[in-house]
């Protein structure tokens, strides 16, 4: 029988007959559960550990490394790490040139800052970063944010320098309101945008991504600046006319090729360099294609001329004057917080999959400096975008060495090879962008969340819907006050149900998931499985009064024996306020009105806590409150049989006489 | 021994070796679960149980009884509850006049819309509303609110018409939204504002209608339009040479005498009737004393004439006409939740007091309809204020008919008696208000809530402070966001603790309430004490990560066995989502790489339901899912000691030999 190697008998005698006494946990000085508090709510990961018991030395080195990262692997470099990094190096650059090109088309800046994008931002993450996966660059839907946000005050084409610098100026402060995010600790806002909430929304932002790239596939000159689904087709289908078979048949080929490239690379994983060079190949074939068909002169928008050289600085051109201001601080908070939530999620996965520790603030602190630095050298905004890290990933990176390889062939880029983009033409950027953009429409995820968590689901449509027949700003909103009303209303209607006996033991569990759990006669034992706040103190009260009645109901029509006693497994309670308490004390009066006796049992420390400085626990009785619910029913019962067999007995406590 | 009636042996047996298999609840269809979410969200107290089993004839006389509960009690009518419910309306009566006077000026309305709104507005609530003790009348709270955001619009100097149309209008949507919100069932949302934040908000209420008072004791003309404490004590200190000595001893007296009674009847409670004549005392001896010394030509300011007479409709004086409507809207909106948060708890306070049971939402719906009818009859904002309800529940009234006995006595009034109030000074109108106000501090409560629970306390006093230093409008939107940053803080760091064994028990619970509880060699054992949502799983998992470390640093310095087992108590776990499944899957990979193993005790039926369709019980094996956290020890004991004694031996499931 012996599994434990516990005395057998004392657990049986233990079990049946003695009384736990719950206690009231030990008081702590006010100020040490706050620094508690605020130690779990700002520092959870403990980040400064490791400078416990450590010469002062010492202390100054961690503390650089602790700023810097790069202080800490760079020291450790070896040729091995520099031979998988250049590799890696390389083929992201590969992708970064003509994605780059073709986000800051889709945002409607200039494309040579898609190129100055990657080459500055970069650098500053490799010397601050903790990610070893993450790769830099530009990410297709804050580019389209950019657009729309910035486009509604500022005409580009009108007024083409103005726009630039409310770009560089959005950077900025979105790089401000990151950096002050990490300064802050507060980086658990980010965790408020669920999963289900990204995916709906991400889905959502690449559809209307591609809608756009209708206009360069089919050569469009006019077309809606509204984003959503119908403003577009609309805008398509009334132009049939208009439509250049030259640039379609054009950028489906690529599009085909595209496609294809990544299929086979999905399909074999070790020629994942296959599917990050189409993009590069896509442009160079494009090039040649146009450069010897002289197809510029017939129509084909190309991209034109882009000035050689670096980046030239921009930190005076930030825009610091009202209207214009309010505008990039907006345009600057929403793509930062988008931007922020996409780099620490990539971060944290590729973290998580190799096996490293990174502090989640001190990355944001990071990609916040990054962005700050990219405005004041005309870049706009940068993050970590999934896709990228993952052909980082999987091309063997080892270290953030990676990016600088990429900055230095990007600079290459800059200073000698810009002539060569002249003739590249547009609808091959767009066919570049749209099968990006299909690779961000995570189905798998979404009928993952179908089968598992349908509120999830809904919440995960609801962000897609609002995005895709709204705009971005509506679909983000939707997503996010869905995220919360879940919360909400978790908190706001919590689960309560009925317990009753596993046979044969001194379990107590849940009657829907053990249907042969039995009940016990003349007692009703709930379990409130969630914190009772003012939000759900009144729902509790009534709740609780109605499983009395139908408990009651019940046993009139079966002719069993009434209610005398009714538990309340407060296990799951893990905190109560002032409302919550109110609540446990009406109850009280309910439940002496109706003739029955509230029992409390297995309350938490905090909860105890709670119950003595209201004077809770002398309101109800020391002794109805039991350490679990076996010992309440226990007790209950003993009353009950000695009631029946001796009515005038005194009710003084049974267990003096064990 | 026996304190229970089973098999002490079986039990014995059972807890120590016997594995029970935790269960994954039965499936529910889709919409059989949807149907009890929405119920339990919608209809928690269940008001249609009535109607079950009743033939069709009953369905509809239970029906009409249910939307005009007079119906109901009205049969049952006595001439004892008539005596009771006489002398209750005319004490109530007696303080509806002089109050509703003093708030219509407080609102910078024309005095007598005070004693329509205590005419039509209180018959419509005996027809349609639940409490017997609910008293109709304007609020002080409400009147000043109404003030401060239509004044911003509209001065009601140099515009009163439009003022006071503007000020039905504001009723209008007040009661609108307020019969919406309970015919739609969303009743829950006035849960959101917790009983912490109505004391502070109100006591800022209070605090900022006193100061505005002092322009009327001190008889200023002019005086700030702002409501914060700052400009109000400029105001009054920079111009101490304006101060008329005749209204403020006058308003002093008055105020002294009033608080005087006030504190005779809370001492004696028999004399209640005393502190409810003392304001109408009070306007009769002001009246006499300035019409037998002319003082009203000596500068000091009097109501003037009072129209005699009946409500006049004004249906067709509602504005819906922007810019102006939206004003409208934006006051009533805000002014309708405040008044309807008030309305419910009192109704609910006296409902619980006496044992009787009303539906929230029903009350909702009586009160808006209340409003809108009085919307066009010339009211303004009337609730159940919790001052005049508890003076009519003190004057032992039996039913609502104590409202239709006040709004007699305030017809009569209106009909006949309006010519006596033509010298009643100003200044006793605001002793009568500052008197009102003075018992909405209650600091009672505020300490109350400092030694139960010191964060609903900042919550509270943030409340205050955003009153009394900001605005009105300032304080709610501080003492909303305040509640709900609880909610989701709550939510987003959740507690988690080591449990320890209870000596001689199978019990295991927190070691910080139960100091003498012992861990285990090689396990360790982990509560977490909330579900785990989007919100929190990235803390989770660093916190769980944490205790690790924790707990290896502590073994490592003392030398004892190190982890071999981590158990996960998921009894406080009410639900999981997505993203929390996510998290445990990563837990299981982190303590696989760290050679733990991950065992899991105690889930409940949404958690189980979840789990499996994730496939995270075949992901973590079933034999590693045990029913309670003595099982989950069992079983790793059994494991550590066959390792200890046998390494080589097969590590089959050790129950089988049972």
């Amino acid at each position: 029988m012996g599994n434990t190697d516990y005395d057998v008998y004392t657990s049986a005698r233990v079990e049946s007959g003695v009384h736990h006494r719950v206690a009231v946990p030990p008081p702590q000085p006010f100020f040490k559960s706050l620094k508690y508090s605020l130690k779990e709510t700002f520092f959870p990961d403990d980040p400064l550990r490791q400078f416990k018991n450590q010469p002062p030395s010492r202390k100054l080195v961690l503390g650089m490394q602790y700023v810097f990262p790069f202080l800490e692997w760079a020291p450790r470099y070896s040729f091995q790490f520099f031979k998988a990094d250049l590799i890696a190096g390389i083929t992201i650059a590969s992708l970064a040139i003509p994605q780059g090109i073709s986000y800051a088309k889709l945002a409607n800046l200039p494309p040579i800052l898609g190129l100055y994008s990657s080459f500055v931002p970069p650098l500053i993450y490799a010397m601050m970063g903790s990610s070893r996966d993450l790769a830099v660059g530009t990410v297709a839907v804050a580019s389209l944010l950019t657009a729309s946000m910035l486009g509604k005050e500022v005409n580009p084409n009108e007024n083409p320098k103005l726009y630039l610098h409310l770009a560089f100026t959005a950077t900025f402060f979105a790089g401000v309101l990151q950096a002050s995010l990490g300064l802050l600790r507060l980086g658990f806002i980010v965790d408020f945008l669920s999963h289900a909430t990204i995916v709906g929304f991400m889905a959502g932002a690449a559809t209307v991504v591609c809608l756009q790239q209708l206009k360069g596939i089919l050569g469009l000159e006019h077309f809606t600046p509204s984003t959503d689904l119908v403003s577009v087709l609309r805008s398509v289908f009334t132009q049939t006319h208009e439509w250049r078979w030259e640039s379609g048949v054009l950028g489906c080929c690529f599009l085909f090729f595209l496609l294809v490239t990544k299929y086979f690379s999905k399909k074999r994983p070790k020629f994942f360099w296959i599917s990050a060079m189409a993009p590069l190949t896509s442009v160079i074939l494009g090039s040649l294609l146009v450069y010897l068909t002289h197809a510029e002169k017939h129509g084909v928008q190309v991209i034109g001329q882009l000035k050689k050289g670096l980046n030239p600085p921009s930190a005076g051109d930030l825009v610091f004057v009202s209207p214009y201001m309010m505008t990039a601080i907006k345009t600057g908070m929403i793509t930062g917080i988008i931007a922020l939530a996409e780099g620490i999620a990539v971060g944290r996965s590729f973290a998580m999959f190799k096996n490293y520790h990174i502090d989640g603030n001190k990355e944001m602190i990071a990609i916040g400096m990054m962005n700050i630095a990219g405005s004041c050298t005309s870049c706009y905004l940068t993050t970590g975008p999934f896709s990228r890290s993952a052909v980082n990933f999987n091309a063997g990176c080892k270290t953030a060495v990676s990016n600088i390889v990429m900055a230095m062939a990007v600079m290459i880029t800059l200073l000698f090879l810009t002539p060569l983009f002249h003739y590249t033409p547009l609808v091959v950027l767009s066919s570049i962008i749209i099968a990006a953009m299909l690779g961000l429409i995570d189905y798998d995820a979404a009928i993952h969340l179908w089968k598992v968590d349908k509120f999830d689901f809904i919440v995960c449509m609801g962000a897609y819907v609002g995005v895709v027949f709204g705009s971005v700003e509506i679909g983000l909103v939707i997503a996010v006050v869905i995220s919360l009303l879940r919360v909400l209303l978790f908190v706001a209607r919590p689960r309560t149900f009925v317990l009753g006996n596993i046979p044969n033991s001194m379990i107590y569990r849940n009657v829907d998931q053990y249907p042969n759990a039995n009940s016990i006669p003349g007692i009703i034992i709930l379990e409130i499985d969630a914190p009772i706040y003012f939000a759900n103190a009144s729902y509790l009260r009534e709740r609780i009064s109605r499983w009395i009645d139908e408990e009651e109901d019940k046993l009139k029509s079966s002719g069993e024996t009434s209610l005398q006693y009714i538990i309340l497994d407060m296990g799951a309670v893990g905190n109560i306020d002032t409302s919550g308490i109110s609540m446990l004390e009406e109850v009280k009066k309910t439940t002496d009105r109706r003739g029955l006796k509230l029992v409390v049992a297995n309350p938490g420390a905090e909860v105890m806590k709670k119950l003595n400085k209201s004077n809770f626990i002398e309101n109800i009785g020391q002794e109805w409150i039991h350490l679990t619910v076996g010992e309440a029913v226990a007790a209950c019962n003993f009353r009950l049989h000695s009631h029946k067999h001796n009515p005038a007995k005194d009710e003084s406590e049974p267990w003096n006489n064990v």
